[in-house]
């Protein structure tokens, strides 16, 4: 049982890692995108990596971040920012970009279900907490198109996404506060918004249109 | 004089929830300008409501955010600015655009006055306690239109906003600093700030022109 | 001695103020190429004085800022900033541009060491103080350029400043975890930033380019 244990939580850790990776990926083609130069692209990939935590754990006062407790995928972020520009360069990523929205969309799930355990922790109300939980998951990117000069494509692509995270933080509220175990809420917030993200991304769902009238 | 004092303080909660409201139906036109989808309706109304008071709070370091303790309101904002984009639209909402300057003009006031009251109870010098207040009072649209890629309008429409915040905010300072009462300070912040604002607007008033020879 | 350090003190004092005062110089020109009115100026002179500071005061959850301890700083920033967009203007401060990059270069050096310093202090790993160097010795201006609605400068042009105040940085952390004196320390930061950077501005050097392929 602790070997099954250890081994949920490696296979936790390895998919938040491909998640980060996904994210600095992005980050680097947004600032490719942009021409920016290497520093550029390091910025833009660590924001797009370690950013929604960063936005979080200034709003709910915590420290250390993420990146200062674990030197090594700052390290790794970084290298493979520069890395991934100098060798594969803006139109080698752009092939690849599809296949980043998998691990990027299992990543959705685990920062939101992150975002809201930590604001629950602080008995912060349930709407707070599935805030801070789409902030953990998706505000790397708004970073990043702000850095980039753009509008954020999360507040203006019709597409549900912070909705996804919204879903999987509201389940994750609710069994946790009903009492259920961390590894269930957990895995009902992935279940329920990387579920849902990846068929909007397949079956190209939109938002319900606003009123331009 | 207990019924009068209560009666003062709803009075000073209505018209500071006016204000929230204003705040929201600014940001929610700003995303529609720039045809942004749900979140970001919602997310540009709750940055325009909460954000100056955010800002401040981040910069002075204190929690909890006013919507953090008010989980009400939250609600009260993140649904009125779905709701008005969906069922009043664009040019509903800017027909009725010049009517929410009023409401607007008195949070400036009362925002302003509770940005300096928190930043001198922290024991801050004069200067920056005016700055508070005019962060407090002025910065959620900044949030807004940066959010919009916009340059600030605060920064660049040369009409006096945040100068009537800083002399609201000087002139709770000043009262505050000599012993007055609160309720005093409070309403000098707004006679001055809101008294000057409201003018500005109605006469046209513009900041004196800048050096570009 | 006793002199010697004290005049030491008073020149590190006097070279910091100047840095600082170039900073807001140069967050006046960028708010006068946009046309920002008086406020806008001093927002933009006061962020690239202190925005790097506060960013990684933000970011260590540090206080009281620089600003706050520093009243009289303050003070002549705002008035210097509004005093040169009348008195001086656009063509006036770009007359004398490029004579801001000295004081300019010498405040990256100053700079990147009391961020690299205080992250240190923290306990923070070197690859983090060496980040805090660089956004305590670059980031008022990338606040200046996301204000006047432009990708920052320090991503984009392609030239050495974040890579100076890393590589003066990194000699900081290096001599101070060995032990050396902290004089020593900053001298060696200052000597490795500004001896690269202004060689960079004369000698025009470029980054490697990345793969736009």
């Amino acid at each position: 049982m602790t070997t099954l244990h250890a081994l949920g939580q490696q296979s936790l850790f390895a998919l938040e890692m491909m998640a980060v990776l996904a994210g600095a990926l992005s980050g680097v083609l947004g600032a490719l995108r942009q021409k920016m130069d290497l520093v550029g692209i390091c910025v833009c990939g660590f924001l797009t990596a370690f950013g929604g935590g960063v936005v979080r754990d200034i709003l709910i006062d915590r420290r250390p971040f993420f990146f200062v407790e674990h030197q090594g995928v700052l390290i790794a972020v970084l290298a493979i920012s520069a890395g991934s520009a100098i060798l594969v360069g803006r139109r080698g990523l752009e092939s690849g970009e599809r296949w980043l929205q998998v691990p990027d969309a299992i990543g959705l799930g685990l920062f939101s279900a992150t975002g809201a355990h930590l604001s629950l922790t602080l008995g912060q109300p349930p709407l707070v907490a599935v805030m801070m939980g789409v902030i953990t998951g998706s505000f790397g990117g708004v970073l990043r198109d702000l850095i980039c000069n753009q509008i954020p494509v999360l507040f203006s692509d019709h597409r549900p996404y912070a909705i996804c995270a919204a879903a999987g933080a509201a389940a994750y509220v609710v069994l946790s506060t009903s009492g259920a175990a961390a590894e269930l809420s957990i895995a009902a917030c992935v279940l329920v918004a990387t579920g849902l993200r990846l068929p909007a991304i397949r079956l190209d769902w939109r938002l319900p249109p606003t009123g331009t009238a």
